[in-house]
């Protein structure tokens, strides 16, 4: 039996999620595959390609028809006026990478093209804790830390399709060095590299080294072990927790006092720690955001985990076919 | 003969504007008259509505007739979908006061609100720097620090209208007081009292009193004397305008890494001392916004001066009768 259904695709570092979504937001199917985000530039967007042509081929199977659209988030600021992948954090070989072109031509379809984190945002807004609200700003604390902001309904792209990168709002100007180049943003704080970083730092300071119950199995530094070592009362951790959410908090004060929102979700992996950072947060947000008593924007955690992204890619296409 | 035009009001601390705009944004008529910003909350605005019917009468004896809309700009976040003036930094008898509601009992005709600093960003969108543009982060450098933002064509209001507040962007967490309560806002650097501020604190860790050349007759800093003084080599006036320079760049590199926008735009009586800021600015600009070699958003002077806000502010209302 036909059934009307968009792809959404979400690129990660290491996997790609494909979904067929029905147009109220529904996973009909979903499908997992590696990223290969290490190969050549077209060798990556022909992976892409290949992981949408699976999920329309298990379509098929059902005999659902053809897809109505065909959303695709991935990292990276893009330019959306062109269909081009700037750069990507996990893609080395895309540099100016006419990504939508080269999908579009592989599967003779449209494609709408957007940024992961952003694809995150439009998913928690369609069906997740954001659902019924016009203006939002939703973090997502990660390996990094990404945003989308909600405005009036829409989401904000700016000028090329970049905006909402929130993790480089400056929190410490003189804070520690950031990934992007810059020092002291929020993602140099609230993020796994910027735990991972400020606990080294620590360390270093003392003269120690990290300490083994922050490492995984293979020796790496792990959010998650952090996590559980602050749980278990770890003095380094907890403190790096803290830090996190301190800044955190600062940066959602500064949020409620450009936006005025309605609301604030909160997301990623890093998230799940929330309770390990939440009174510093509120600490900060009460104290820093104008007239907060009087009319208290909600911070609430996501609500839809790792299907956020395909379903915001997916919704990202419902609308540009509209 | 009559002539279709709108009043555009805009409230400051010491005086109230009032023009008649014409449908294309041109000021056909104004008048000038004290804000009375210190009297009882009924007067300052009995004192508006005063204003607006003055501006009125002088329309009717040029025989254009009635206005098509009214738009009342005033200092202070308010509560767009009440009408109501949440506080009001000049007028402290506003506090949870329902000016529109007043105003429009007052005038008998429907009046649109407006936040005055949205309302000059608004002026500047419509007829001034940012003409044209659909992305624009607006910032007005005055007493304090305020500001708009254009989103697709569109001011940010945020759920209640508080949104736009840029000036209460943090940049330094740990620096000096700001007057809303929090510490280390862009307001605390690259505003007059900002400016006051951080001279004052320098000369009072060097045990000295504030020089005299930072004053005006009346023995008040004033931050075109601190102008004068660091265009004559003056060093704290430099070291000042320097500092505020700097911090301006960091809150802009944020907004351009939150927004993407096309423009930034730089108004207000502080953003004459521009010369002076311009290059600690943009080397914080350059430091830390993402890709800015990239996409560089121009940031430029604003266009209109002082009847930004009373232009904006009939905009408002054009909007609102749309």
């Amino acid at each position: 039996m036909t059934r009307r259904y968009y792809v959404g695709l979400d690129m990660g570092g290491t996997n790609v999620r494909t979904a067929a979504v029905s147009p109220r937001g529904g996973v009909l199917a979903m499908i997992r595959g590696p990223a290969r985000a290490g190969a050549a530039a077209e060798d990556v967007a022909a992976n892409i390609a290949s992981q949408v042509r699976a999920l329309i081929g298990l379509a098929n199977s059902r005999g659902w028809g053809a897809p109505a659209g065909i959303g695709v988030a991935v990292p990276g600021p893009l330019d959306l006026t062109t269909g081009t992948v700037i750069s990507a954090p996990h893609v080395s070989a895309w540099r100016s990478f006419p990504l939508k072109a080269r999908l579009q031509k592989s599967l003779r379809r449209r494609v709408t093209l957007e940024n992961d984190a952003n694809a995150w945002a439009l998913g928690e807004y369609w069906r997740g804790a954001a659902r019924g609200r016009r203006d939002v700003v939703l973090i997502i604390l990660g390996t990094g830390v990404g945003g989308g902001l909600i405005v009036g309904g829409e989401i904000v792209h700016g000028k090329l399709g970049a905006a909402g990168e929130l993790g480089h709002i400056m929190v410490s100007p003189d804070g520690p060095p950031c990934d992007c180049g810059s020092r002291g943003c929020l993602e140099a704080y609230a993020s796994a590299s910027g735990l991972r970083a400020l606990v080294a730092q620590r360390t270093r300071r003392q003269r120690r080294a990290m300490p083994a119950v922050f490492l995984d199995d293979e020796g790496a530094f792990s959010a998650r072990r952090l996590y559980l070592a602050a749980r278990a009362g770890n003095r380094a951790a907890r403190w790096a927790f803290e830090t996190a959410g301190q800044h955190l908090g600062i940066a959602i004060a500064s949020f409620l006092n450009i936006f005025d929102p309605e609301l604030v979700v909160i997301g990623g992996g890093v998230a799940k720690a929330m309770p390990l950072m939440r009174t510093q947060m509120m600490k900060q947000v009460r104290a820093r955001a104008l007239g907060y008593g009087f009319r208290p924007a909600p911070i609430v955690p996501a609500a839809l985990g790792q299907r956020a992204g395909m379903i915001g890619a997916a919704y990202a296409a419902i609308r540009a076919n509209l």
